[in-house]
């Protein structure tokens, strides 16, 4: 292609709002132009790497056995609430009421329009497992979208969905899915790692997210010095680390009766170290909670018997639309919402606002503790369970227990893992110790178990003629921020360097001046590469080479030949060929240029396929 | 590819809702699946054929020089308040507000999204032309979705736009597009009627729509007998008919004297035909008709001085947001609504309420005519030049003239052809008899003019350094409404017959049991044309050999082999070839079926795309 039929609007500045690399050079580069906040138009070069990183998808998801549809990006909003996440899914949900009153949503994902479309077609086993994909259009009404394509508003999402009839079935696609995934990303030049995750409002059991690390991402990574443990914040757990338990000491007192003391004007956990000589290690830590749509029985916990519960959608379970918790953890130690909502099987949680608190403990914010309360019910941190001398709020202004121990002084009505871990806390695999990163999410895989079919009512008949609710999953990529963290990866002060596979073009050939005997090698060259079956773009402009030189720099595409007279009227007529990973320029004989990169490109493409 | 392993989900029966052939088909051969009224989902057999005629597109696009980009699906609404379509564009367009309380727009079409794009991006002459296209999801809230695809609330459109620096430039890729629809259409095996058509709300000069005959077509075409014209009947025009003038018949008196008479009791045009023996064609009807956003000049038209005008956006031209017109035609014609719309550059035009009618015209509906009506313009079908013995009413109830004529009893402020033509008129250009036909709109291309780029403030600088406007053409295809056609114009009662250009799978191989040397030879045939770079459907199903020949008729595979015991014992182990367009089947050498069928295909597929 010649560079004058093309439409790519390099550019010298650069977007105010760019902070990063791959919305900087996306920018100057002419691949996108921002329409309004959020929301991008390709241009003619972005759009063809785009379509690369597509096809290079699609490939994989056809060779893992999934078949593509293609649903409308549009859909009615009644099935989100079947599903019951037309309440749980927020505000980040674009919805738009049509001429006649309908409720519809401009899809951010597809569980519900798949489960539906497979509700009406699955009737027997035989026809399970089935295996779907589509590569559309989603929405997101980001409050602040930034770091351009990074984190639109509108974007292009690859979400497959699978449905089973066994553990085993689902297991299998799910494995088959995380590879398609690990080969996608290595074929498009990408380093990822692969966490766990928690499957957030997406529910189900099983989830494994795959980040590209980034200093503007959006999650927190915890990761194992040894390399055999990566986990999301949301999800990551750790070697307990529990203080020996005083009476194990040999020869030590046992521990001491609980007490109730005075702590006048004593308001933070500072202050109270201070006044008790304690720790923050020596505390138990007390938080009120409010959630939201708790799927767990509560029939018998602690002031929790007259709760209401309903049910949002027919098939859906029996929900608490509000219920109350206590969560106590270690002092020196967060709650992770996310693992405690988790562990509650709630679609939302949050601080109790103050009322409820007084309402609750009988005392004002700060003297919460698990000895004595009964008004509702308390999830204590597996941390808590090794405590036998703590320190707790005592139900009443100004007053703490210390002494407190577990079992002895007070229980709780569920034991869970709800610490947020840290940057030094160990491993949970090998002990070794955990470091942080920051990561962009590009692809998560979900084993959703029963959570859609169940309530959108899908069944079949199983080979016993018995009605069985299938197993699902679902898995999704994002298109734009998978080409956004490839620039991200690859690309150096003067602009981007393309690996092969995803190059707009994988050869840009210059003529210093596209007239005369240098044309005319040009067009040679540009015509005996595609030949061979490449992508070329000959820049046929009448600029000066610097700024021909400077643009494919900023482009990005990964071979590049000038052709200029001295070198084409030397004995052996040559041009210069130069990678652009590389710094310097060598002189190759025109007549053996198309076919040594020609060889280079095949070799390089077929070791980025591979494996 | 085989059988078990893709997801088509045929059936016997048929959607209640489904008139037409295609969408019956579609349904029963499991190429779609609704999923709310007027959204389809395109399922895996569906997407193939679609991918299909979007290649299709795309290469033609690309031959014609238009380069891809991909806007956003949802955009601001303040481009639409820009160019003035927020208003103009009715409930039809799909609006959003957003959690900010933003109003965006799910595209129904894009004018408003390239043009500020090329806004931007444009400064020099040296840019133009800039020729661009999406293939991109589009959403129109109607009403009544109905017909499947061909007419759903959701549905992809490739849609170009094109900006120049002169007429000629404009001409040109008006006529590239045009030339390129007509090879697309070719290619997809399609008969497409081009037709002359009103640019309706998109403004703007030239038009040509691209239609395909249609019992339930949204459109009315008018064709000459002789085949050299067609066009839109809202659009359409025709040969003059007037009766010759009576002062012209020699010997004949001159024309009375204009005459007020009595008509007591006289509702219907019938009935004063018979009170006054005269025919319908003597008369001129005279209506009053409510006008929107007018853009023609109204200062020095009668009854208009005092309106008051608005600028819709800040470079649009001014106009009236309401404004009242008589339109008088010969009695025995109708008025073109879209007709008259466009001489007054209207958004929109209707008749006009009772008491709108009585206010301006002095009497009760029924007595308009243009016998000193001078509160209001009148705008004459150019039949009514002709006439100068007419009957007319006389702005008073129960009263009419006759022996009315124009130039001597009354005028008009405009003369326009505003007259609907129908079956039976003449061909403007050969004078031969029209006919009418339904028709569906495939493709549709405008001149657009300045209507965009004006509004919108789009410029640049010509060689002169002096600010101007470039002038803008828009080019859409609808690809859902393709797939449609392609069905309703190749199918029989058993399913569908595919042109090769557009089949999902080129040959369906039938094993009539999938196992033995019959497995084999199924298997090899398989292999043998995938390696000639067909594509292959082989029917491993365990079912009946009735139940795969229908799916095979019912899918529409152009080329079906069986292969059988039997044929596979002879001395010449044979296979069974049949077309899907012929009842018969021949037998082939087993040995010779791969060649001969990769060579009929590649031959008819190189037919299709010659030329």
């Amino acid at each position: 292609m010649k560079y004058s039929q093309t439409f790519i609007p390099t550019l010298r500045e650069e977007p105010g709002d760019a902070v990063i690399a791959s919305h900087r050079l996306m920018f100057r580069a002419g691949m996108i132009r921002k329409l309004s906040n959020g929301l991008f138009t390709y241009l003619p070069l972005g759009l063809r790497c785009f379509r690369k990183v597509e096809a290079i998808i699609r490939e994989e998801m056809n060779a893992a056995g999934s078949l593509e549809v293609k649903p409308p990006v549009v859909v009615p909003g009644e099935l989100w609430k079947e599903s019951g996440r037309w309440e749980s899914m927020g505000e980040g949900m674009l919805r738009v009421k049509n001429r006649l009153g309908g409720d519809f949503v401009v899809s951010p994902t597809a569980e519900e329009a798949f489960t539906a479309l497979v509700r009406d077609e699955l009737s027997s086993y035989r026809q399970l497992p089935i295996l779907l994909y589509q590569i559309n259009t989603k929405y997101r009404d980001e409050i602040r979208p930034r770091y351009g394509v990074m984190r639109g508003r509108e974007f292009v999402m690859k979400d497959a969905y699978s449905y089973h009839d066994s553990e085993e079935s689902l297991d299998e696609h799910y494995r088959a899915q995380g590879a398609a995934y690990r080969r996608i990303f290595k074929r498009c030049g990408l380093t990822v790692l692969s966490v766990k995750a928690d499957s957030g409002s997406m529910g189900g059991s099983g989830s494994e997210e795959f980040m590209v690390e980034s200093e503007v991402g959006d999650n927190t990574l915890l990761l194992c010095a040894n390399g055999d443990y990566a986990a999301n914040v949301e999800k990551a757990e750790c070697r307990r680390d529990d203080a020996p338990p005083r009476k194990a000491a040999e020869g030590s007192p046992g521990p001491a009766p609980l007490e109730t003391i005075d702590t006048p004007n004593v308001k933070t956990i500072g202050e109270l170290c201070a006044f008790l000589k304690a720790r923050p290690g020596d505390f138990v830590k007390t938080l009120i909670y409010r959630a939201v749509n708790v799927e767990l029985d509560l029939s018998t916990a602690p002031g929790c018997g007259d709760l209401p519960r309903r049910k949002t959608s027919p098939g859906a379970p029996e929900t608490y639309p509000e219920a109350f918790f206590a969560a106590a953890i270690r002092g020196d130690l967060e709650v992770n919402e996310v693992k405690l909502a988790a562990a509650l099987k709630a679609s939302e949680i949050s601080l109790a606002a103050d009322a409820d608190v007084v309402r609750l403990t009988g005392a004002p914010v700060g003297f919460a503790g698990p000895v004595g309360l009964n008004t509702l019910p308390i999830v204590l941190d597996q941390t808590v369970t090794a405590m036998d001398d703590a320190v707790t709020g005592a139900l009443e202004k100004d007053k703490h227990h210390r002494h407190a121990a577990y079992g002895r002084d007070f229980g709780g009505w569920m034991i869970a893992d709800i610490r947020t871990v840290k940057a030094g806390d160990r491993c949970p695999l090998c002990g070794g110790e955990l470091y942080e990163k920051k990561g962009n999410e590009l692809g998560h895989i979900f084993k959703l178990g029963r959570k859609y079919t169940a309530s959108m009512g899908v069944s079949y008949l199983d080979e016993n003629g018995k009605t069985r609710v299938p197993l699902m999953g679902s898995y999704g990529i994002g298109l734009d921020r998978t080409l956004a963290s490839i620039i991200e990866e690859h690309h150096d002060e003067n602009g981007v360097i393309w690996p092969l596979s995803v190059a707009p073009w994988q050869v840009i050939i210059i003529p210093i001046k596209y007239q005369g005997a240098v044309r005319e090698a040009a067009d040679g060259l540009a015509a005996e590469l595609e030949a061979a079956g490449l992508e070329v773009l000959l820049d046929d402009r009448d600029e000066r080479p610097g700024v021909k030189f400077n643009d494919a720099d900023l482009l990005g595409i990964p071979w590049r030949v000038v052709a200029g007279d001295k070198n084409l009227a030397a004995a052996v007529p040559a041009v210069e060929v130069k990678r652009r990973s590389e710094k310097e320029a060598r002189l190759t004989p025109l007549a053996a240029a198309a076919g040594e990169i020609a060889a280079a490109v095949r070799g390089e493409l077929a070791a980025l396929t591979a494996g």
